[in-house]
């Protein structure tokens, strides 16, 4: 069987018991007498702190016990003297597995801006706030599955490289093992990808929702979890080129349906990130109010982090049209005040602004608006009767905005391809998606949620490159 | 609440209750008197019912009834008097929501060839094979999952857009936004990559283990799951240029470790898939039977599928070395016959026909084998003191072989620094990779499986485009 870990450690008996330590040096300090390591490996936010009685272990074996350098220490485990833990180690035995120069190893135990941390992402998982950032992006992870597995979804894995465009939007990186230098060319001088890999121009995945439907109309209910990408030259906190989408799909479910999946589902997550993660949720809090205490009052999060996930835990999602909203923004305080940046009428497309508004002053509560008009939304979604809107839906969250948007999906072929032929997108190359509403078709829905914004949400981090491990943006694939 | 499936609906107890049934026609029979409809939603392998008093609905209602339309069925639900099911729906009412015109609609109810099928991918989640398959590989992931959760594994999500090439071998897709046909050139006339959208060369990546160690070593344990890639010219039934791997790796792991890990690790998800999947597995095993009445007995598969999931999971491992496994071969009864297709001899690296001779023949289990000769192993793997073997660990299965393959990495700078010069890696490059042994370095180990692969395994398909929802091959990136 595997080693305890240091936080199976820091919950067992103190008995006097030889225990193993394996981890990483975070700090140490201590006087002429005694010495105090703390140690990490990752399994927990807290450390365990090792105490070396100077006079039985000398401070040569100890002269590589420095921040960052790997130790392996065999002691007593007792209660601890000190607060703030209920166990430590007296030292029996201190082997330094591997050094690290003090002169040389970057992340030293100070201060560390994130950026300069974000420049050693191979390290930083051995930071405090980047370990409690990845074990809680796991347990999101983990609970997202365990939710649909529940539901009776089955995960399903869309393709990355494709040859199809989801939502006719979006710029995207081509795929190929063409000679870049000498590309064949046709006899008309293009290039020529019939002699490509696959015989076709192809593509990262913008999406995988149309695949996600395709399984959807044979399955029932599917979800996708995969990496996404946008070419897109956005340097920004909000933005990466390479970012992980998750999918749901389901057969039968209508607009009313989805809406409820969507409020089951992040409640569900956050839920288990609360009940799972409270102790990095807790020093995630504290970072942040930390973080904040040099910003304007406007800048700040409109409420601590973990009061922010109970807002959404404990709160009836409030359902409304986007035409309401728009009424509703018409006649708020800060259209008359003229505080929106942005002007408000129907037809915009909302900005974090106007959803903030809805979410945080006037129903102090998660938002969910439907029926969106056509030409601000995908070709895919369901038609309204009103020939102006589409039964789209966008779950809005306090701080950011929209946190998933989704729409039951057209099923009627002969609206579906009218629709494709207005914003032209072809219905010959997407042959296979309008033959599912050729036979068999049925009522469905779904959504998209992008993870790292769901993480940055939960975790209160500020930049979207701190929530996943190695962040790809324009000018940057490092790692 | 979500509507009951119709796996829920099969487990109902019957009481005349009026039931909806929302599914896909898998077929029609009956007399002048009755219709028998069977439904499939993808919930299950098994199709309910549908009893149609044609007194009572007019054969005029259920002109679109046909295989492939999708139905909407309002009836009671009572005790079936067939045999193979408990209950069935005496119908109310039956709506077509979609029809299927039987001229047009490809997956018509008789026996079509997998090839066939495979053309029709956008649709063939909605047959019994495809359906098994597909829920079975669900199951496979999610248990992956919540094994490594339990074990204290911390998903991460390894870049998928890399600079690096990981294990220095593998052909590559090219990532880029350059215009293909004029891309910009350097004074040399080179193909001038500070313009791409990342400013160097990038391609998809080969495998997430150097990131995943990246982790490990500040997070402790980690695995990911997701896609990697090969743009090799492989037309066979065991290449896809796009599939899913998992790759464990594990902090404070010696190869003990690592092999006891694999081993439960392979067992848990078999089992998960016993419990989860016994109807879906017991179709699968009858299909390959059916499939392999055609073939010689020696193109058989050595078991009946369950028998073998079985064999996995009843058995304890047996580990030996790759030296040691040699000498067997070299005594083997299909050496001396001259059986074997590839010769034997210390350094070679194993053929299936040598890994099955060891696992079904000689063992009777599966087998890890060890230390093998570092020429045919990868450049991170731990250096034996032998000078010539390696840390390595391949687990072989019946049927196929290989299917897991990993090591101890090689935590020494110095000893890894020379052996990435020897083979030709780019230590400059790969600076972030030597910085983990540069700063605490530590033990750790790991290991690969191809999810496909595994798949294949677990449900007897043939051909690795069958247990895949899109296949990439080249040539082939439709839907």
């Amino acid at each position: 069987m595997a080693k305890p870990t240091i936080k199976e450690l820091l919950t067992t008996a103190p008995q006097e018991q030889t225990v193993e330590v394996l981890g990483w040096v975070r700090n140490r300090r201590g006087s002429k007498q005694v010495a105090f390591i703390t140690v990490n490996d990752g399994s927990t936010i807290h450390n365990i702190q090792v105490v070396v009685d100077l006079n039985q272990i000398s401070e040569e074996q100890l002269k590589e016990v420095h921040t960052g350098a790997s130790v392996r220490v065999l002691g007593k485990l007792v209660p601890s003297q000190g607060s703030g833990q209920a166990v430590e180690v007296q030292a029996q035995e201190v082997e330094v597995l591997g050094p690290a120069d003090p002169e040389k190893y970057p992340l030293q135990p100070k201060k560390h801006s994130l950026e300069f941390v974000r420049e050693n992402a191979h390290l930083r998982a051995r930071t405090a706030t980047f370990g409690a950032v990845f074990r809680v992006r796991h347990h999101v992870s983990y609970a997202i599955h365990k939710f649909f597995h529940e539901e009776g979804f089955f995960y399903v894995h869309s393709p990355i490289i494709t040859a199809s465009d989801a939502e006719g939007a979006g710029a995207m990186f081509r795929v190929t093992t063409l000679d870049l230098k000498n590309p064949p060319l046709t006899q008309e001088g293009e290039v020529n990808f019939k002699e490509d890999f696959f015989e076709r121009p192809t593509n990262l995945t913008v999406s995988g929702q149309l695949e996600a439907e395709l399984m959807a109309l044979g399955l029932g209910r599917v979800y996708t979890f995969g990496p996404t990408f946008r070419a897109e030259n956005s340097n920004t906190t909000r933005h990466l080129a390479e970012f992980w989408m998750i999918e749901p799909e389901a057969a039968f479910y209508d607009i009313h349906d989805n809406m409820d999946l969507a409020e089951r589902f992040v409640k569900y997550v956050i839920r288990h990130v609360l009940e799972h993660c409270a102790d990095d949720l807790a020093f995630l809090e504290k970072r942040l109010l930390d973080e904040e205490k040099s910003k304007k009052e406007s800048e700040r999060s409109p409420m601590p982090l973990i009061e922010k996930l109970n807002f959404v835990v404990e709160n009836a999602f409030e359902r409304l049209s986007y035409t309401e909203a728009i009424e509703l923004l018409l006649q708020s305080k800060p259209q008359k005040k003229n505080q929106f940046q942005f002007p408000v009428s129907w037809g915009i497309d909302l900005q974090a602004e106007h959803e903030r508004y809805l979410v945080e002053k006037h129903f102090k509560k998660p938002v969910i608006l439907t029926d969106y008009p056509k030409e601000i939304k995908a070709f895919y979604m369901k038609q309204n009767d009103d020939g102006k809107t589409v039964r789209a839906m966008d779950v809005l969250f306090p701080g950011i905005g929209e946190i998933i948007g989704g729409s039951q999906r057209e099923e009627d072929y002969d609206k579906l391809k009218r629709r494709m032929e207005e914003v032209g997108i072809s219905t010959e190359e997407m042959w296979w998606y309008l033959d599912t509403r050729r036979f068999g078709s049925v009522p469905h829905s779904g959504f998209g949620l992008g993870l790292e914004r769901f993480v940055q949400f939960i975790t209160g981090m500020g930049n979207i490159r701190d929530v996943i491990p190695f962040p790809r943006t324009p000018g940057n694939a490092e790692f």
